[in-house]
């Protein structure tokens, strides 16, 4: 099963077994004040920034989520998307809890994107994957609802057989469905990374299908984040993660991830690896 | 099932869910031509230089391997290994192909070694078996026997069930076998990774048994091996992994290392990562 995105002259594709992309995560005013501030003025120049940083570090795919206090995404998230298509081809993730604004990103966006995100809750379902279908769009899948996160392997696949079972019932296809489990911080509860990982082995098993995370999570309130950060998605590599949410610009980060294509053989004879070695 | 080695008044523990321990694997002639030249010479400076630089790192088990030719290793194992106990506690890993040296250097080491090792073959498990038992020790079980190494996870598998089956017929502890399910190099076999690593997952599933293996095969003809060789590590303690056979000198193995294991569950709170990211 391959995921397929597409920008302007662009063609992103990702699935269990091939090469690892990257969904940049910077363009996000979450924890990012100057960035927050900057929406609420209006203004665009950070994210055109952090578009052309992120593509140029190697992006895949690039996040755009302008949510924050004060902002009005539904005028917002469509703005900062027409300014990141300016900048660079790369596919772009529509970033938003507000089903309004997702709707509104859609229309100013041409080719496929990636939805982010629906979850297990049934008013989400309800919102989300009519749009999905209609756009024909991917969508990343929360393996959360109404019960929240939990803390277990089982409860969170079920989570993400719910939510295929209604995307199957609708007509959207297996390979547009990114089923994300959810990480949780392990400075508080040792198992959270085991949890994450054994679910998306499940899930992977289960469905075959793409998969995605938001890595960093897993190391707040640690020192070294970018080490835990690194090491926990070479973990999820080899569990089945084929497109991360991370910044591309933590120091090394694209150097371990295809490193562990090449381990997990994800990277036939380590062609990239060996390329990618070679341009440094 | 923890496995416990003894030095001088030292103890070392490792096991499923415990923190990874590494066996030193510096003191082994392949590959290095002045440590093999100094044993034709009947020297062991390098030996004993390689026991404090390593010990000094954070080995935890010091593997001590003396087989090159024009070497007798009957005579210099035992040698080899007083040279290291005057120089650290750290308890002994004896590793020789051939039994008699194994005999004579559990002669001269008075604490609880572990032996490298046995396999599957009829005329090693009938000549090593007995000799763990009787001395007390454990044993690295490596999942090869006539058939040679086999490309297939389920190979592997029945090679362990083998080995552990002879050991449990001749009243050897389940804890005192350290199972190795063998790396060869991803760059001829692209799949050659995942392989050990479900044949580990598996192993420990069903016997719940500590387990090694010497990573840096993984990345035999490759750049830059020791990403390799640290992300590779990382994937292994995931799957299982309690004491790898690695160079501790390997620049930024040991942060690596403790990261995966608080990632993977077997560092509650990160005590001790957050602890050696504090001496630093």
């Amino acid at each position: 099963m391959v995921t397929t995105l597409t920008g302007k002259n662009t063609e992103v594709k990702f699935g269990q077994g091939l090469p690892t992309v990257i969904i940049a995560e910077r363009i996000n005013p979450t924890g990012r004040k100057s960035l927050a501030e900057e929406l609420k003025l209006g203004k665009l120049d950070i994210v055109r920034n952090d578009a052309i940083k992120q593509a140029e570090a190697g992006a895949h795919i690039i996040d755009v989520n302008v949510g924050a206090v004060s902002v009005d995404e539904v005028e917002m998230l469509p703005r900062a998307i027409r300014t990141v298509m300016e900048v660079t081809d790369r596919p772009i993730c529509i970033d938003s809890a507000n089903p309004k604004a997702i709707k509104a990103a859609l229309e100013v966006y041409p080719y496929k994107a990636l939805i982010n995100s629906v979850n297990g809750k049934e008013e989400s379902m309800e919102e989300i994957l009519p749009m999905v279908k209609e756009s024909g769009s991917a969508v990343v899948c929360l393996t959360m609802d109404s019960d929240g996160i939990k803390n277990d392997v089982e409860s969170r696949v079920k989570v993400a057989r719910k939510i295929i079972a209604r995307a199957d019932s609708l007509g959207i296809k297996r390979e547009d469905l990114v089923v994300d489990c959810l990480v949780m911080t392990a400075s508080t509860d040792t198992n959270s990374g085991r949890i994450t990982l054994d679910t998306m082995r499940q899930v992977v098993a289960e469905f075959g299908v793409s998969t995605t995370m938001g890595a960093s999570n897993i190391s707040f309130g640690m020192p070294n984040r970018d080490l835990l950060n690194i090491h926990f998605l070479t973990m999820a590599i080899i569990n089945g993660l084929t497109a991360p949410i991370t910044d591309p610009l933590i120091e090394g980060i694209i150097p371990a991830m295809r490193a562990a294509d090449f381990l997990a053989g994800r990277d036939p004879y380590g062609m990239i690896y060996i390329s990618d070695y070679r341009k440094k």
